[in-house]
């Protein structure tokens, strides 16, 4: 089969590679329909992550199913589904208790909780950007989608995309009447802002620079608030007489940038931390490691982010962290697309196919020619 | 009246005050019957804070009222009460919402949430080391206790630090069978462990390094933890197969100390992001100051403490914060007392007389004799 | 002033009665705008109940504070504000709790807790379909409103039957994703369908067999189930590929009539059983009152609903009931009236003068003339 | 192997039986150490159900695994596990959810969500009263316990019991502080009991009439309520100064029995309605059939239960119901039992080999010689 390569920084392929097997009884195969390239593969391709050379790319996926092994009963041959980027047991501790995100035991690296589809550190299973891919635990692992190819467009960011920002305005508690900020208008602070109106808050601030992002986050209902044209503290203070929000959503991650372009780790959590009212609550899904050995300062090296957390602790606010626990929420948000409540797919800027892949990754890593959210199409 | 008035630094005197009286027909005033010497008081008397000269001390109270105003009328002169920390308005967003700690109307300083008897930048309301004491908002704050004198040693545990002991097991989410590391042997540490337990807990780690402290701990069930006898972190890892525990309170604050007496902010955080598991959570009740001029580096004089954040964000842990709201619990655990399932009172080392204070907070302050909790009777 | 005076079973008038006047520090006047005429308000016109004569009715009420005692603080003179129907003491277990439905203090009826303004055995209030009312603890119980005039046919929703409606789809459980069934479209039942899309629903089922209502319930994005055209249960078993839905409330109450006409009171309950899926909720704010001495058969008479429990135990549902506490809800539901993201106001049928009222109260009472929601503007 | 042998009412038999086998990768077998005779079995014993004859009888095991599937991996030869009896696959909406009571898989009978070992209805499963037990879906559902022999006796109450009663008592909301009434003082309402001050009650009064399980109950540390000596809610109501308490339990069931011992399958559902706060939970974990042709009238024989519905309404409470979803807490009860937090096996009053089953459930079924819970060792 064909499948997008990691070759070394900067330098991906299109190559042709064995197709996967059934190696385990609770294996399938699935065929590839559509399969996104995510910001985070973006990390891998810069060079910037330890990732093998060889391997296959790609976390977010969907398909139909090929084969199953001898112990896969609830997904059968034939059923169209969508791939969580997590890869769950489903049957120890973290898993049972819905955090998939966090699985004890599909990652075999002492210490790492969590494993996913062709990424660095999280196992040593290939991704989908290629015809076929081998899901372990396919009973547990997969979602049914109707069948066909109806909103196939949306439902591909049922992978990760959606479920992730989700998952920022849940961890935001994000509740009935609430006024949000989300911090990052990329995907993911997009599906968030999304999410937190699913989630019934009356008014949503995005903050970010780049106009398109802006346009698309006001075309989900968002308030766009351009941290290039002012202190976004004070902006939002001033859309709230003063009072703040009730929380908010951190989309950005560590490489945070101000308006003149410099990096800050601890700019969006300081943002946070001052827009959010006491007793207020922060949902982090912007990406901070745990070692950033290209960081400006000693601490941030360590992962040491020095925000203001006296400040934090004096308003009694609280923080939620971490990788989306997908399956958690995929049958719910599949609902709300089937029902045309939800529209996920909005932010979709090109499709491709497979052999495309290459140009496709250097144009989205250059943010040229609008690319926000490329899909490509084996 | 007698009062304990704060004079400057470890300078306090007991001196005759005029009575207080009713101000709004929503105060009472009550007759104290026990007033305790918090770990906090220490702040102040150590001249750190910014608290006015003059002001009478104490924000632990409890008593039987002596006075009512016209528009009160749930409590009634002669009834026995216990007196939250906080002063809460019982109207605002916060406090209807179970704030308590974060009310918006009592604190007239500028972007100040919240409000205590007798405390630094908490609002111009006297403190309760005296023999009577102005309850603004009474029929919303104050507490019933069975009539008489039984149980005065526990029930005086209820104005503060039971309550905030609990609120750092609740932030924590301990939930049952759930094994627990308190960091702090304090008063606040000791009465999160004996919340934990009532909670549920199986098991619960005490860190600390004073013998009476840790003695305590296991007084009440818990497991102790030495870090004078090696790294903390080891110790609880070993205790637990490697596998950490599920969640975590933070009950010592900015000023932690390493085995050597050294200062270090970021210490208990990083500590307790060691310990507890993936998706777990901390509770914090230690104080962590939005500045603190004193600190040893740059970034903590900003309240900026350089924890292990990215290991936080990718163990995909929690954290909750802040100033108990006394009422959201006080009187659960008075219902415990009563029927015998929680003794808070086993902590308490001395109890004087009022005029006893000045010695009473120098040898608190040295920690001598074995001073733990001081209560004090007018 | 003016006010709808109860006279006897079908029997009301407007009459001229003394303005009311502040009576404790904690009281407020205020001088009504809008009140609106309640389908439980018909239970007393049809002379259903024991409220007495000479009562004035009306428990759905706002306007603007005219004068306040010398208690209230955060509520001034000239503030636009909505009352909500529960009248609440804001200090006693129940209030501080959340629980404003269930006030512990404000009736004095033995036994009965709870009471509300114009009301049979809710205590001794007046209500609003006058030119002024009295509200007690009015800092508690008052909701402040932007000041002016806009929304106010959306913000009238927010005294009784939008919180009410809202609390159905909570007690329901409502979440991301769900199927919901809503029995009966009247003004609750059309306040549960757009609360349960507030809260995320994906699908909404709302069974009725008027037509008028019936549009509604689509106007609001759900589904309309005809029962007069074939048996609703089968009709979303049907919808829902065997499924069943995965909540549903209840917003008919104990005089459901089936297709025919005849009364059943445990129709409803039945029907909710069988619709929603094991380990569903279901939530009741439709009225089953303790005793019935109309009913038709000796259980009901004591209030005994001989509906499926054995089925609603073996599919391990759960049941959340009672009247609901508005002060819980409607400061969020105000907010999304105000950015627009909610739209209660689309249910109002008629608006008329105070003068109008014997004639609104008789032609509500028939249904005539599409008479759904009744406005009053004294 | 020996198996104990439903052959048909008051019959049963100690047979020679084939080993079960692995007959799906995701089977194991275990070699059973303890299985208990729950009260339920009686039901079967009686002929009071359809259960099949010849099946193997044993919902509570317990035992070593001997063998597995080729695809079972968490789980390994030798380890010492416990069984919840109910039969989960793990991987559809309802396991996942943590709703294993409802699985929706393992049951092949049309509308029944659901399946147990050796049960009426609950799918063609052969019980664990016999020397092996095929266990489906291994990895899924064995919890693995501290290898040895040690706390036998508390274990064996893993597998349903306990974590029966503990649901109740979550069902019932049993939060820090709470009063408790637990109807029933046979094992499950014995563990309810227990289970309610694991989860920080303050008291809970236990009501039977037994005074061997009035006895076990006091040992538990509750208040002892005898419904032979007096009406039940008076009792309760008088130790409360008319209060009442903040929640109850269920664990009696639909054969409830007055003083006098008519059955009235309504009085315990209306003693929790009259004893319980408004705004008070219920937790039903007593079975109540959908159709018991057996009933005293005809409501009852279509499972329609005439409870006081309309009081449950008018006090706002709510209920909740069902089967223990065993895994959702086996794990955390375990670790109770290991620390010596929890004591589950002071109710057990027998221990017999497998051979003299049929003698231990003639005495059991005829609650002779003080026969409470009985445990075969095969």
């Amino acid at each position: 089969m064909k499948a997008v390569v990691y070759k070394g920084p900067k330098d991906i392929a299109v190559e042709q590679r064995p197709d996967p097997t059934v190696q385990s009884p609770l294996d399938a195969i699935i065929k590839i329909t559509t399969t996104n390239i995510c910001g985070s593969d973006l990390h891998m391709y810069e060079g910037r992550t330890s990732v093998e050379e060889g391997k296959i790319l790609g976390h977010e996926n969907m398909g139909v199913v090929e084969e199953v092994g001898s112990g896969v009963g609830r997904i059968k041959v034939g059923d169209r589904v969508s791939v969580p980027f997590n890869i769950a047991c489903g049957t120890c501790r973290n898993c049972t208790g819905g955090w998939t995100s966090f699985c004890l035991r599909t990652n075999p690296k002492e210490g790492m909780d969590g494993a996913a589809y062709g990424y660095a550190d999280m196992g040593p299973y290939d991704g989908g950007q290629a015809e076929f891919l081998r899901i372990p635990y396919a009973d547990f692992n997969l979602l049914h989608l109707p069948q066909g190819t109806e909103h196939e467009t949306d439902f591909t960011m049922l992978s990760d995309i959606f479920p992730t920002g989700f998952h920022g305005a849940v961890l935001a508690e994000v509740g009935i009447g609430d006024r949000v900020a989300v911090y990052g208008a990329g995907p993911v602070g997009l599906m968030a802002a999304h999410s937190a109106f699913l989630l019934g808050a009356s008014q949503v601030f995005v903050v970010d620079k780049v106009p398109d992002r802006l346009e698309l986050a006001q075309a989900y209902g968002a308030t766009a608030i351009d941290f290039s044209q002012g202190d976004p503290i004070e902006q939002i203070m001033d859309a709230t007489d003063g009072n703040g929000v009730d929380c908010g959503v951190e989309a950005v991650g560590y490489q945070a940038h101000d308006a003149t372009g410099e990096e800050h780790p601890e700019l969006v959590l300081d943002g946070l931390v001052n827009v959010v009212r006491a007793a207020g609550a922060i949902g982090v899904v912007g990406v901070y490691p745990p070692a950033d050995p290209g960081a400006s300062n000693e601490g941030a090296k360590e992962g040491r982010i020095a925000w203001q957390y006296g400040t934090f602790f004096t308003k009694g606010q609280r923080m939620r962290t971490g990788q989306a626990p997908v399956k958690r929420y995929n049958r719910q948000l599949r609902d709300l697309i089937i029902t045309g409540v939800a529209k996920p797919g909005k932010i979709v800027s090109h499709e491709v196919g497979l052999d495309e892949a290459v140009d496709a990754y250097d144009k989205f890593d250059c943010r040229v020619d609008g690319y926000t959210k490329v899909l490509l199409h084996p």
